[in-house]
């Protein structure tokens, strides 16, 4: 390990906002800088309370995480935002973003915002946000929210670096029964109907509680609670930290915590191995790059000549090699 | 290749419904037999214009894209329909679904149609929908049209498989900046303000005119047409069916269409791959595993004796060496 990766480790568990946030853009970009620092950083990680929020699209995320992390530093505790773009896979970020809104929050030392978008097609932005959270998790902030953008395979996998999920709804959803699928739902540890000022929040309320009971459920488990809110006008947020707190004390007493810890850590792993893949498959060496037959092996796929099953098999094995060669630093140690 | 792969081939290949039934039920569960099946037709495809639809939920895509369907059919054509719900990684399926909407098409039989949603959680939905569309090219059907639901990653990956793209939008996008992100903007060859009969279509269209003009354009490349149609009362229909055949037009005379095969080929390899990392990380062999040490991978990881990465990358070893044994049936011939 260099001498500044464990400078900036050093930095970052004593709690320096200015190495946070060098850490955090190392680990945005991604390589063997970033993964030796999270290395470094793992062990100091596991004492966060980690909260995901997602939801559809315009359901106010964003504002309610705001409106969250306020609830959470005037009950003492420190916060992480980590925002989650996952929705532009080519540009790097939105056309439109709401990470303007969070500025105001940026004056308080004990809340730390970031947003994160995809870089390149490679993907890694799952990667990244986990990377993120246990920075700030590293960095001793008591609570870490991550917020995503959409419902997607995308948030679902993000969502499942999470203790507990929060999943946003808005009033009128029966006129789209799209909106919310059976994914979501199962994810969700505490629904929120957000903008409950509007007409119709009280049957959204309602029929997601009905929703709900279609849902199998032992005796013992979690029921999510259904909480309406308008995080706009900071209304029924407190509520809302007193059920993720509740939720967290329910993973503790039942043991369900273990469980939601080895899920916590495959959906990371598989992340991993799946963006190594993505590496080799799209990076210099891989698809494109000319075999000895001297036609690469997209072009042989595109011709019919070989199938993608085949060729996938064959990337694969040159993806376990390119990434076993060497790299020792990440280590715990 | 067994008898049963070899003669289940040849009856797809010379057009038997029945039998393309058949095939897509391999290739959704997936395994050797799909494999197999999809290697023997593999040199049989390639003939079918293969258009995406996809846009924000509820914007009316199965009615978009059934409409679409009556035109091509009214036009000589022959039509599949791939619908894939990607969102549902957990219990198969949608809980209310839309499936339903499209059973009257299902009485003509120059029209295909298939419903596709994940099953359990090991991924290969998108390898399940590219093989479908592989056997739909192979059952001769001219143009195969596949819709998803929502606008995340998984989304934009099924719609890498296609020629053309049409994305969905409604009015009153404006209100709702977060519901089309670049990432969306960018795969999308085709625009299509659908329910154009509701009050703020045009300036919908205008917004999205007024978007595109941010991304960057070369001389020469396609410029996306926004186009207005009602799908439900089959208004801007013939319009839209007009667009994806200039846009195919397009890519023959430009040399693009080269330039998209090798993406198609690409996003579809990759996936695979991917795909047989996860049957290995969440299967039997992988994460959860008791090693040498008498502790899972898994368990390590929590515990803070190993890195995410270092456990990814064991295991993407063990993904290569499992993948490379012994399959040969699916190289071409």
């Amino acid at each position: 390990m260099t001498q500044d990766v464990e400078t900036l480790a050093r930095q970052i568990v004593a709690g320096s906002a200015r190495a946070l946030a060098r850490g955090l853009t190392w680990v945005e970009a991604g390589g063997a800088r970033a993964e030796a620092l999270c290395a470094r950083l793992y062990p100091h990680t596991g004492r966060a309370q980690v909260v995901g929020v997602t939801g559809a699209p315009g359901s106010g995320k964003s504002t309610l995480a705001r409106a969250l992390a306020l609830v959470a530093r005037a009950r003492g505790g420190t916060v992480g935002i980590v925002a989650v773009d996952p929705s532009s896979p080519f540009s790097g970020g939105a056309i439109l973003g709401d990470r303007i809104r969070m500025t105001d929050l940026a004056l308080d030392p004990g809340i730390f915002i970031r947003s994160m978008a995809t870089r390149g097609a490679l993907g890694g932005l799952s990667r990244a946000a986990a990377d993120a959270v246990d920075l700030m998790d590293a960095a001793g902030l008591s609570l870490v929210l991550v917020e995503t953008v959409g419902v997607g395979q995308d948030e679902v996998d993000v969502m499942r670096l999470a203790h507990t999920v929060i999943v946003v709804s808005v009033p009128g959803l029966g006129d789209d029964v799209q909106a919310l699928k059976a994914g979501v739902l199962e994810i969700a540890d505490v629904h929120v109907v957000n903008k409950a000022d509007r007409e119709g929040a009280d049957r959204t309320v309602a029929e997601l509680r009905a929703m709900l009971t279609l849902l199998p459920a032992a005796e013992g488990t979690w029921m999510p609670p259904v909480l309406a809110a308008s995080a706009a006008r900071e209304e029924g947020i407190e509520a809302i930290a007193d059920a993720f707190h509740a939720h967290m004390a329910h993973l503790k007493t039942s043991g369900e915590l273990e469980r939601r810890r080895r899920r916590m850590v495959t959906a990371r792993v598989l992340r991993i191995a799946q963006d190594l893949v993505a590496e080799t498959v799209l990076g210099g060496g891989g698809l494109g790059a000319e075999g000895a037959a001297g036609a690469s092996l997209v072009d042989r796929v595109a011709r019919r000549e070989l199938t993608p099953h085949a060729c996938a098999r064959a990337l694969l094995a040159q993806a376990a090699q390119r990434t076993s060669s060497g790299r020792t630093e990440d280590a715990v140690g």
